[in-house]
């Protein structure tokens, strides 16, 4: 009982991590695959190698943002977002695999959802600080503007 | 008090999560030592930093399958699974400095570990689902065997 | 309420996540910049990129240990070696755009705020076990005399 109300507030994010986890795993069997034959093409292998360390080096700090703004706020928007971000990556990673080596992808990707978990993050903390010394709570209008405002990350 | 029933849920998962630290140091200090020596030999930099970089790389993904799995089951077969891990990830670097470059070790490893976690976090969220809407919890049997099958784990 | 207690012992720790994250940020961008100018200077493009890269390395590491420092033992401290933690980060970061190829800095920076927040995880677990088997809680003392050391981290 006691730990299923902990499991409440945080399942939407731990599906969110675990299907990341897949992904993740996805892209270094593609490392994997392309390490063994290597002797065939060095380029493929560098670039599915930079691929993947890309998103590595993203990977932390993405789990960072959607854990505090899942925590602090609302855990379905960023649950929302954390999907969107998934599926940015996924993109990400397969265009760098077939771009030609002279037109790289740049190294940030998915700046937009991040900017977005940050803001969650600040929201969360600043209303948490406002309920402190003021006694209000306007949780639920943020959460309501909040799963409103995640909608928008579906533009292009 | 309150502080200390958080501490309870999580306290295995923060010794192992502080073993692993320990190991990263010691990883990093081995590749600061070659780093220092490296007009000695090149291809010894480079093994232990393509090896520190491969552990590193799957260190975020660790961590949070670990934690969530701790968290959303149960934290006793979570830590035993940690270690383990951190026994794999040992054996797994000492294994690639030792290698002559031809042979290396794959990118991966300690893939049936992350995949117990992850299993452990499916049914920690599918338990929780369970109770929220049929009311029936079966989180002692759960657990029970979660704790005999982390033991299949020692199999090599 | 009930999520605002729950963000009341973390939001420091939030604040400092936001920080680390606005700065991952920052230096990505820097990577990013080069890397389009990579046609001119190819030993910059280099520096920038391992610079980010070490830091990169080295931030898993810290977010799990501050955390577990911050939950099992007192955020602010924990939030306060954070922030040194960002600065040194910072000098590393930039020292290491600096200078010289010869003489770049070691592979490890930040090894004494490790230190400091893997000694307050140790500190936090033992005393939950002391609550644990004596019933004798000593987290106020202990609170105060890590409060008093966090400023030890101020020395140069």
């Amino acid at each position: 009982m006691e730990s299923c109300k902990v499991v409440e507030n945080i399942y939407l994010l731990v599906i969110i991590t675990l299907i990341s986890v897949l992904q993740n795993v996805f892209f270094a069997q593609k490392v994997e695959r392309e390490c063994k034959n290597r002797n065939m093409s060095t380029s493929a292998f560098e670039r599915v190698s930079c691929a993947n360390r890309n998103c590595m080096d993203a990977y932390p700090t993405f789990l960072a943002v959607m854990w505090c703004a899942g925590v602090c706020l609302s855990q379905a928007p960023a649950a929302f977002a954390g999907i969107i971000y998934l599926l940015v990556r996924q993109k990400y990673f397969i265009g760098y695999l077939g771009q030609s080596s002279q037109s790289t992808p740049g190294y940030l990707f998915g700046k937009r959802i991040i900017s977005f978990l940050s803001l969650m993050c600040v929201v969360g903390v600043f209303n948490y600080l406002l309920w402190r010394y003021y006694g209000s709570d306007y949780k639920e209008y943020v959460e309501t503007i909040t799963n409103a405002a995640s909608t928008l990350l579906l533009l292009p």
